[in-house]
């Protein structure tokens, strides 16, 4: 059985080696997306995302929960900030795991947000793909949207759900501006803590100046605590009346149209760079053209347009 | 006088005008850099980064401070995270201008951590030289460490900092064992703060078996508090030590040469996605490669690689 029926029967083992794959830019992984490309578009994807230290794990562990009480079948793709050398995810499937180990309905896979040769949100959008055809109905991809490769993760999502946290600082504040405009549900997690309700009326009000401007609808915003597990089937009600609503509005398949779009753009992208890198061997010939530059003989822009016309000029793209 | 004279004089509206331009991707870019290029390399780029809430800001004012009190000149480039819609800085160079506006010898300047056409490392990269070439002694670019983005900027310094805080969770801890690797000297902020004590034994710990590994010497670990002022003359002795060794053992020339590597390169890939934009006409032609997918004609892969090949073939790339 190749990898394909083995992902389309929801093998464990399958999925995990052909998420492997990916993480490695396999030569097999092309054909296999393609084959599985056809058979997606099953499952809704929910993004996660918020400062680290708001509770965005034991958050997702609730909505695990909630969802398996409604048979659903759930997939968290976890990006972890992780090493720029070694690689490799570091919080770890590990703990997480080992909550929901005896469950057969919930998979759990790290991914780090460094180091894939195709590209993060490449890696992850194929990994969506995977857990779709393999029969997982929510599939939660969590991450810390703080940075560009974050942000692009967070838009292949159907929904995306920003959790706050009140009695943070000014970077804190700054990241809250930045990723509000693609929060879809406002979650203001830690609901006992001092401030949590000024913090929600302080969104409201920065919403409310969005939507005067779009002409949208208000978003939700919810107050929650995902330790004390309170305000967590509110939440999951909302996520299904906003997902509802969006498929018949027609906003759910824009979405997705977008998101094809996005990824195709980003695949193109990481292959150009790869032809890039095979014929002009800039591996090895990298060090010969920075001595050129620190002798003074050329400067950065200079040989970076002489080599890449000679390049293009010698068709050596091919 | 053109921009390139004005920014040797050290003109602040040309500084700022010249970076504006590196920013919009402007066509002048190219020459400006390459003109400014052969002046580079008097200043010393320090770079810090941490978590959010760590009081790098703080930090940051402390280290000002004390170098405008030996006569150097400082420039802040303060990588914010930001909108990815409307792409501009939101933490904004407002109320940290005002501390220093009275000083001359203080230029500080935020950059968006998204939206850059040609990439926001590379557009760093290049401001660094503007800054250099405009006479200041010691560049400073602070940034939250978390995403792929963030540590490329990092590794365009020649002495990074980390500073870390005492009481932060797992994804903190998570984002100090992944950045850890790329400090050089590990700044223990909020020392007054329960655990910093506790905290320093920590990294101490993790850095001796980095270090063994490596057969380096080890890391200055070091407490301070910016808040309270202290240990920072310590801190700013540390860092000009740490220079001044990499000075004479050669590293540091090393590190600038990786840095120029990592440019160049960066810059080629910048360049190859202009051209595969203008040439293949993405913007116009995607809408219809999409439809293709989403008609079930064709899947994403096939697509990507028989556009490319067809790009290629016809050499239309220049």
């Amino acid at each position: 059985m190749d990898l394909v029926d083995k992902v389309q029967s929801g093998s464990i083992r399958g999925i995990a080696r052909t998420i492997s794959l990916i993480e490695n830019n396999s030569p097999q992984k092309e054909d296999i997306i393609d084959e599985l490309y056809p058979h997606t578009g099953n499952a809704m994807v929910w993004g996660i995302t918020g400062p680290p230290g708001a509770g965005k794990s034991t958050l997702v562990d609730c909505l695990i929960k909630r969802e398996r009480k409604q048979g659903r079948r759930v997939a968290v793709i976890a990006i972890d900030p992780s090493s720029p050398y070694s690689g490799g995810a570091i919080l770890g499937d590990r703990t997480r795991m080992q909550k929901h180990s005896t469950d057969e309905g919930v998979y759990i896979r790290s991914m780090a947000s460094r180091g894939h040769l195709g590209g993060v949100s490449v890696a992850t959008g194929d990994a969506v793909k995977i857990l779709d055809v393999a029969g997982y109905d929510t599939i939660i991809i969590e991450t810390i949207g703080v940075g560009q490769t974050e942000v692009e993760i967070i838009e292949l999502c159907d929904i995306v759900l920003l959790v706050l946290v009140p009695g943070m600082g000014d970077e804190i504040q700054a990241m809250k501006a930045g990723v509000m405009e693609i929060g879809d549900i406002f979650v203001i997690n830690k609901k006992d803590c001092d401030g949590a309700d000024r913090l929600k009326t302080e969104v409201e009000y920065v919403l409310g100046i969005k939507n005067a401007l779009t002409g949208e609808e208000p978003n939700p915003v919810l107050l929650a605590s995902s330790k004390l597990d309170e305000g967590i089937d509110e939440l999951v009600e909302a996520i299904h009346d906003y997902l509802k609503k969006a498929q018949t509005t027609g906003r759910f398949e824009e979405k997705r149209r977008d998101r094809l779009e996005k990824e195709v753009y980003k695949i193109f992208s990481s292959k150009v760079h790869e032809l890039l890198n095979i014929h002009l061997d800039i591996e090895n010939n990298l060090g010969e053209w920075i001595s050129s530059i620190l002798n003074g003989e050329t400067a950065p822009y200079k040989l970076i347009n002489s080599k890449l016309n000679r390049f293009v000029k010698e068709n050596r793209i091919i």
